[in-house]
């Protein structure tokens, strides 16, 4: 059997067509996935496994992309950490017992909390069965994890977290130390389960200086990729991060994950044609006239210009205005174009 | 007499001491503000020129700093536009009744707007008259301003702004044109009246793709920094631009400013050495303890490298935190260092 395209540009074999596939794929745009939720919340549809499941291959088939990335959410792990996470219903997640100085952090637990997360083993499983595509696990970054620790949400200027950094620099190290740990043991279950790709989630970790990337998150990264499995491809993305890619690509990962707001050609050149890099339509374009689509869609592929180690998505997820058939279409024209023009092959 | 130091560097002429000045060095961070705040609305107080020329003064005696910009907000403009600007107590500024379709473009006054605010110029007479240091006018970018008036407030994905561009490019570039026009005149009076140099903040440019910016607010940029007197030193400001700094610089402006998310020689080396730069510590920095936020000044001030040309900033506004011992010892070190390692001069 040869290798899933996917999986092979993750390797920069030459494929054709260009594989695609997006973040946030099975979310609320989706009529098949507000379904499924109108009857569960947030964290029970994650504690699911048949419907987490579920709502992981029912996307990949409503859209035909090359990959299937595990339906459940970048802080998962936080919760057997006891910090309190709760997902209100429109405001996305609360922490409702932040970490802000060195004594909350010497609080919490030492523990392997992903050996508290069966449930998303279990669904990683069950979705291998009915998959024709290769499935992506998947963790929020140990920054992105910090930053919402300690911000006890979402944040505009994540001052309590850079607070924490500036302040108490030991026990920052000391709290990305101990999530490191915890996201390597997280993504090594997921892949024994089956996860044949992992990606690693930085969200917000375009709020840093360069200089500060470097002291406070560049060692842990470091670390948090040699500890995974050398055969499994990793995909480390973040968004804003267009002023230290260099940096990003030093902390590790088969692929670099690059936002919409750095051009794709610039971006790879900068982390080095020895990585495959994915990316990076605008997720607004997605609300675009169907041709300013394709015509955004057309100059990404034009920037990769075929070299082989280009995996099409979005510079972030899909947001919940999409229509689902925009981006069924949106599928269709990157195989065929990237087909068509000899991409990659 | 010699130039003042901070417009010497503007020309990129060698001075000593690196000048220093902050965004938003007169606001809420600072008692003698909200002093003066709490007598008065926000809009109130941009309209009586000899308060607002008070609180510019009064915050560049407090500092020390290198130049003085202008106490006003980047909205103003929209004011006379008839489109319900309001500031609400904490929650930023609201725009009542906003532009969201090409219709709405079209009813917008083809007035001179800029004409509507005699209070801004007398602002810059008055508080000519008591600074012994040079006065920085400035407004909004067009695409900031833009935003603003699609969106109705702040926003997270600028998605009625993106969506307009791209549905209705036509109806974009006349809103952009019209935007222009008004900053254009706006930023001319400011001078007439005194103002020696201008600044465009850009604030929100950052959530576009290099090829978005290229098509839909380029153009327009050129026009704007065309459109002003070649005497007067501009400074073209955006944060989140990391990914397109080179087209940023191909709008215009004597000196280019970077937000903290860029390395300060790396930017300046691909904005290119015939430009001065401006720039570009985080703000939070200023939260820390003393020592590592002189740390993180040293590193921007090496990274300058004592190259004529740098003027020492944030990378954007000072956040209301902030103490102002600690805005001082940041302008004392700043001084103090680039003097003694012989920098700029």
């Amino acid at each position: 059997m040869t290798e899933a395209p996917f999986l092979a540009a993750c390797q920069r074999l030459p494929v054709s067509p260009t594989p695609v596939w997006f973040m946030r794929q099975a979310g609320r745009y989706m009529p098949e996935y507000r379904r499924v939720r109108s009857r569960h919340g947030f964290l029970e549809l994650c504690r699911s496994p048949d419907l987490a499941a579920e709502v992981t291959v029912t996307a990949v088939e409503r859209l035909g992309v090359d990959a299937a990335i595990l339906f459940a959410d970048i802080l998962l792990l936080l919760e057997p950490l006891g910090v309190g996470l709760e997902y209100s219903r429109n405001d996305g997640p609360v922490i409702h017992r932040p970490v802000r100085g060195p004594e909350d952090v010497e609080r919490l637990p030492r523990i392997d909390a992903a050996a508290e997360l069966p449930y998303v083993y279990e669904a990683v499983r069950l979705a291998r069965k009915s998959l024709r595509v290769p499935l992506i696990g998947f963790s929020g970054a140990p920054f992105t994890l910090a930053s919402y620790i300690v911000e006890g949400g979402g944040s505009r200027h994540y001052l309590h977290t850079k607070t924490l950094m500036y302040q108490a620099p030991q026990a920052w190290h000391q709290l990305m130390a101990l999530l490191v740990d915890n996201v390597i043991s997280y993504l090594r279950r997921q892949i024994e389960a089956g996860a044949q790709a992992v990606q690693v989630f930085d969200s917000w970790v375009g709020c840093l200086s360069p200089h500060d990337y470097r002291q406070f998150v560049l060692p842990h990264m470091k670390r948090l990729f040699q500890g995974l499995p050398a055969h499994v491809p990793t995909i480390h993305f973040g968004t804003g991060t267009a002023g230290f890619l260099e940096l990003l690509r030093d902390g590790g990962g088969t692929v670099i994950g690059l936002d919409w707001r750095v051009d794709l050609a610039e971006g790879w050149q900068r982390v080095g044609f020895d990585r495959a890099i994915q990316g990076n339509l605008d997720p607004a374009a997605l609300l675009a006239s169907r041709d300013l689509l394709f015509e955004q869609a057309r100059t990404i592929l034009d920037r990769a210009g075929g070299r082989p180690g280009h995996i099409f998505n979005l510079g972030h997820g899909i947001l919940p205005q999409t229509s689902v058939d925009q981006v069924r279409a949106l599928v269709d024209f990157v195989h065929d174009y990237s087909q068509a023009a000899g991409k990659n092959g």
